[in-house]
């Protein structure tokens, strides 16, 4: 539907301005201090994980198939380990060395490793010319910063309900200096939405330019539904199989947001030459992995079925957060025709989309009202050019806090909308 | 003493060799499997951690210092964490980051640091010329290896009883391409040695050309003392203090040989510009840190006088073992006046000298006996000029495997200085 905004006569809108800013005002006065600006799981979510405490004592038995988890060694990570996040992302165990606390590493050794050593024998990054990665937004502002940290030219590319813009990123891949896309295939970051089994097609169907180039596949919501029937992703390994191709893909995934956050394991799987590769790298960078953490996991959740039925208990907390959302933002700015935002079916983000020119504004104004949101842009490298992106995560505040917030997210975005179309027309 | 091979006339060095060839090979016969390669602690040693998997359960409080260990944040780590390591190094808990399981992984990414983004807003070091790094050796191959990795020239710098030979190390900063030195400052891997307050002076005092130089300070083993009576490090944060210097030093220690190996708490120190400055990468590079395995951590080892008591538990456990080598080493080798080796007052290693040539010889003759010992030349950045530095490394074995070890180290060190003197005269 249209702008309700737009339709009012010049009185009319300057009522309506001073109505709205009265409902922001008097919000302001209570004196709020709400988050909604990071996917941090709530309390009540954690608490979920609590039972892994007790899956190792003093007495334990200390070993994981024949290898000794107290002490150095296994530099790929346990058997159990490896095997667990191979089901997870459904590639032999083989294909994935199990390291660190967090995903985000793993990805930033591998951006490391290509800049520093060069992939699979080609010219270290950092010796080579001006370099580019391919940024679908809005996206994730954590992964935009790790190409930035090394130099690289982040280079937009439009999101589609589907998944990035694949004739875009085709375009683009014929661009010697382009060495890899960011991807959040499975509702994804902040959109919510899983990539097609066209887009997983032509992704693995990709030639690039560059031999170096990578795609960074961020599955770091596998299993993060929010319904007993959650979104299917194609397996990209699976088609490049079907290709014959040896390479392509790095495939990411952690138990951040299945177990404890930033105390997870996490995960790198490629095909086999290039998980050859890349631990050329990671034996330079550490002796071992955290290998006790790692059998504090396989203990607690010896296969995949373990961790589905745990997503289904954490689902429960999460679910109605994301149900009020939806509603809270329906009740509140459906009428005015001056928003969309999606609905995701797992993983931790509302993307939301205003006027023109106002996220920034209703990002600002939710400030002052007492309500942190994620800042307007960061979902684009660089800036937001219709500066009407902002995402939501609903998963950290209580339900009560949440609907405080939405409370205010929902007057902000409408005063600063009718606030764009008394400016348009030059009321203000 | 002389070496006595060389005073037997040539039919008695023929017959010796003869005999020593003939110990060498009955101990073959025996089909040993005994390693004395890694600085890695017994099964014995380790058990005595295992309480700390009772430190936490289900019902603990997972906060410290009301920082939420359960979630994400926190990225320098946990206020007890930072003051437990801040205080192993005598610097204050502000100027710490704690984060990862492993020391070499922290300085990995310091190297990585000055590398892609830049020391203190110098150019990146990727986009300089020429990279040297300095190496006093003997010493630790994984240090050398990062090094490497990046593209440094690593530059060995001689090691004397009393540290890296200063006036060396003072000479080569005055090359600004010359970015760091690596320093294990007590009981140094593989010497043993601590170093003396005049060298920590001297290095506190460098005045390298290059402003992105850093002393790489990786006290590995600041409280790792096989007696009561441990060696006593200058600390070399209070001397640059004195000095009234806000940067040069990153100091470095992990619980890896205090807890589980590989499964520590690591940490990084250094002047208030300089870890902000670091802090810029680190936030890239991960969310937070492990925070559940510091608080585990924290609950078990609430202060230095913890960690002490600890210690003092391992060394009981460890000393034995380099009492033994010594004593193997006296008894095998102290009469041929072939070899010297140092007498550690902690740590985990042993440094060995044999006549020139003999190292890569002995290795390999101990390999075909039964023993693995760290490779001749690790601990030296590219080869040993002279062959002859071997490291021991008597953590890992039982006391009889140990004992069994070094009797075919012995002999293998006798026929291979025997040999070499006989061909030295053309005997073979």
């Amino acid at each position: 539907m249209d702008n309700v905004y737009l339709a009012l006569d010049d009185a009319a809108l300057a009522a309506e301005v001073d109505r709205l800013q009265a409902d922001v005002d008097a919000l302001a006065a209570k004196g709020l201090s709400l988050d909604m600006a990071r996917g941090k799981p709530s309390r009540e979510q954690v608490d979920l994980s609590r039972s892994m405490l007790d899956a190792l004592d003093s007495g334990s038995c200390l070993e994981d198939q024949g290898q000794d988890a107290a002490n150095y060694g296994v530099p790929d990570g346990l058997p159990s380990a490896r095997a667990l996040m191979a089901s997870l992302m459904g590639v032999p165990a083989s294909q994935v060395v199990v390291a660190g606390s967090s995903s985000l590493n793993l990805m930033f050794d591998c951006v490391a490793h290509g800049f520093v050593r060069g992939v699979r024998g080609a010219k270290p990054q950092c010796a080579q010319g001006p370099l580019r990665f391919l940024c679908p937004a809005p996206g994730y502002d954590r992964h935009f910063a790790v190409t930035e940290h090394f130099g690289f030219e982040n280079v937009p590319v439009p999101m589609t309900p589907e998944g990035p813009d694949m004739d875009v990123v085709e375009g683009l891949v014929a661009d010697p200096s382009v060495k890899g896309i960011w991807c959040v295939p499975k509702y994804q970051n902040p959109c919510g939405i899983t990539y097609s089994d066209e887009t997983v097609r032509r992704m693995a169907a990709l030639r690039p330019a560059a031999p170096d180039f990578r795609v960074y596949w961020d599955n770091a919501y596998a299993v993060h539904n929010l319904y007993d029937e959650g979104d299917e992703l194609l397996n990209i390994f699976d088609v490049l199989a079907g290709e014959g191709r040896d390479a392509l893909v790095y495939e990411f995934a952690s138990t951040s947001k299945v177990t404890f956050p930033g105390s997870g394991i996490a995960a790198v799987a490629a095909s086999p030459a290039d998980i050859a590769d890349l631990k050329g790298s990671f034996a330079v960078e550490r002796v071992c992995p955290d290998k006790m953490s790692q059998l504090m996991h396989v203990r607690s959740f010896p296969d995949v079925d373990a961790v589905r039925a745990h997503m289904a208990r954490l689902a429960e907390v999460l679910r109605p957060r994301f149900e009020l959302v939806e509603r809270r933002l329906s009740e509140g700015l459906g009428e005015t025709g001056c928003a969309t935002w999606t609905t995701p079916r797992g993983g931790y983000f509302v993307s939301f989309e205003g006027p023109e020119g106002s996220a920034s504004r209703i990002v600002e104004l939710c400030r002052r009202t007492g309500v942190t949101l994620t800042g307007a842009g960061a979902t684009w490298p660089g800036d937001d050019p219709r500066d009407s992106n902002i995402r939501i995560a609903p998963s950290y505040p209580t339900l009560e806090e949440l609907d405080a917030a939405l409370e205010v997210f929902c007057a902000c975005a409408r005063l600063v909308s009718a606030q764009l179309a008394a400016e348009a027309r030059g009321l203000r």
